[in-house]
């Protein structure tokens, strides 16, 4: 088949001449990690996770920033990754330049190269796997274990762009503008954030299942309740003005996944400088609750500080 | 869906613990590699490199060591891994039992842990991935390319019995006994002849594509060529039963994958050496030819010395 052919042609010019990535002739690579390697993977699969009609480019990038995201989280920085691509048989060789030219794009935005993978025929579903390591930062590996009560919480961009512009992909919602499936499409690895924020952030998580499901996350690990007052929530103004009108949105906003923004706490008396280190990103860094005493109790809060009743807090499960 | 509880209930244990696996909370995990870290990626597709009816540790277990193979044959010792599973729905949690309690039999055995993953949902097939980390050897992480003239090539094991458990498994041969069948369900990655013979093993490769496709692989990538004698291959009492009697199964022993033994070079003067090492082994460790200075030039010598015509070498692709 077109295994090698696709290696030399498409797979190799990724390793940039990286030295460990013994220019894919080996099965394995050797990766150099003095201070330690951080490792995410996330797996991808048409019809449950991506349509699978987007552009090759696409679903390249969207694979490569789920990951980097992770690690945004964890505070590293991104040094290199291996692919697993099962892909059937109408995945055609022009498929494949499409795919890796994105992952090119974004190997360029990102700092980062291919050491490895593993390419195979799948009966059906494209199932594509990319596995990430970073350099942890120089403030330590983050984790969602770390806040305590009364903390302040913390989110970057935007919320809710995902899950609308999924609705649109889907056909179910047109927005105002391309925002939303773009959002959708490409999601924002919030690494610089993560970097410049790095002493600050004391819990942190990435919002892949939704900003509620992914602050219950913190909760569990850190054995701590939080309130989260919707009117804080930072918002795109094509999302504000739908929900202007059509309030019947905000579950979407809230319990709807693939933001890949990073939610944090920190400490009150840090609120100041994060603000200040804020004014260099090119996104919102907002803050938008408190953490409480009162383990595993979250509550999304209205306009008069009253509980919202939620019928689900997110994607109990990504796919 | 199922993916919380599964983590808690089954791949959690796995981690044994383990530090950096932050008891697989976060979304990344920690990897100590002083001396760096060698990783490897295979993935396996129901349909495709399994039937899918196989008992799940069994499927748990040949995923494993098909990883741990490729670390044999870079002269690395297993150090953990990351698990990607797609999952069609009639995977159940009795399934998720099987598959992890193989998982936990292979880390008893190769000392190695569980650090991370993802599990999904699969419209139709299982993807499953393992990446696999290991550290290198003191002798230096082993290549394909570093064979020159003249050097032996050398082969663990027996050779074709994989190939002929395929065809049992697909009722198209009976074995006289379970040997081949439990072969090829089963591989034995190589890693305590790697580690006993590492100071005089050149090139080296696992047999995954194929004796003489493999043997091409480091012809190629160390720019020399190969004769190999057939009646020095290494065989199975059944196998060599089998070829006594039909002769046409040769090319199934020569040119069909998932042997997962080890293929290597080594310099003449270390041959007796090499044998007193084997006899340590379980197994046997046997010399099938030598390499030569016609760049990939390679043949199969029959009894006269005379090159055997292949219609193939092996798998071009393992799907």
């Amino acid at each position: 088949m077109r295994e090698f052919d696709w290696i030399d042609r498409y797979l190799r010019p990724l390793t940039l001449g990286f030295e460990g990535s013994f220019n894919l002739k080996d099965d394995t690579a050797l990766l150099q990690a003095p201070q330690g390697l951080l490792v995410t993977t996330d797996t991808m699969v048409s019809g449950i996770h991506f349509i699978g009609n987007e552009p090759p480019s696409l679903i390249a990038r969207k694979l490569m920033r789920v990951n980097l995201s992770d690690l945004a989280a964890s505070g590293a920085t991104p040094h290199a990754y291996t692919l697993n691509l099962s892909l059937p048989g109408e995945c055609d060789e022009s498929w494949m330049q499409a795919f890796t030219s994105g992952l090119a794009e974004d190997q360029q935005l990102y700092a980062l190269h291919l050491v490895g993978g593993d390419t195979t025929l799948s009966p059906q579903a494209l199932v594509l796997t990319i596995t990430a390591f970073g350099i942890p930062g120089t403030h330590g590996v983050k984790h969602r274990n770390r806040a305590t009560p009364h903390q302040d919480i913390w989110v970057t961009g935007t919320l809710g762009d995902a899950a609308l512009g999924l609705k649109c992909a889907h056909g179910a919602l047109t927005g105002p503008s391309g925002h939303w499936l773009n959002r959708y499409r490409l999601p924002e690895p919030r690494l610089l954030a993560a970097h410049m924020l790095a002493s600050y952030i004391q819990a942190s998580i990435d919002i892949s299942d939704g900003l509620m499901a992914d602050m219950r996350h913190i909760c569990a690990a850190s054995n701590v309740g939080a309130a989260i007052a919707r009117n804080t929530l930072p918002l795109h103004e094509d999302t504000q003005r739908l929900l202007n009108e059509l309030p019947e949105y905000w579950p979407s906003i809230v319990a709807a996944g693939d933001d890949y923004e990073l939610l944090f706490t920190a400490r009150p008396k840090d609120a100041e400088n994060i603000r200040l280190a804020a004014k260099k990103l090119p996104h919102a860094v907002t803050r938008i609750g408190r953490t409480t005493a009162e383990a595993n109790s979250l509550h999304l809060l209205d306009d008069s500080g009253k509980p919202i009743a939620l019928l689900r807090e997110g994607y109990v499960h990504r796919g």
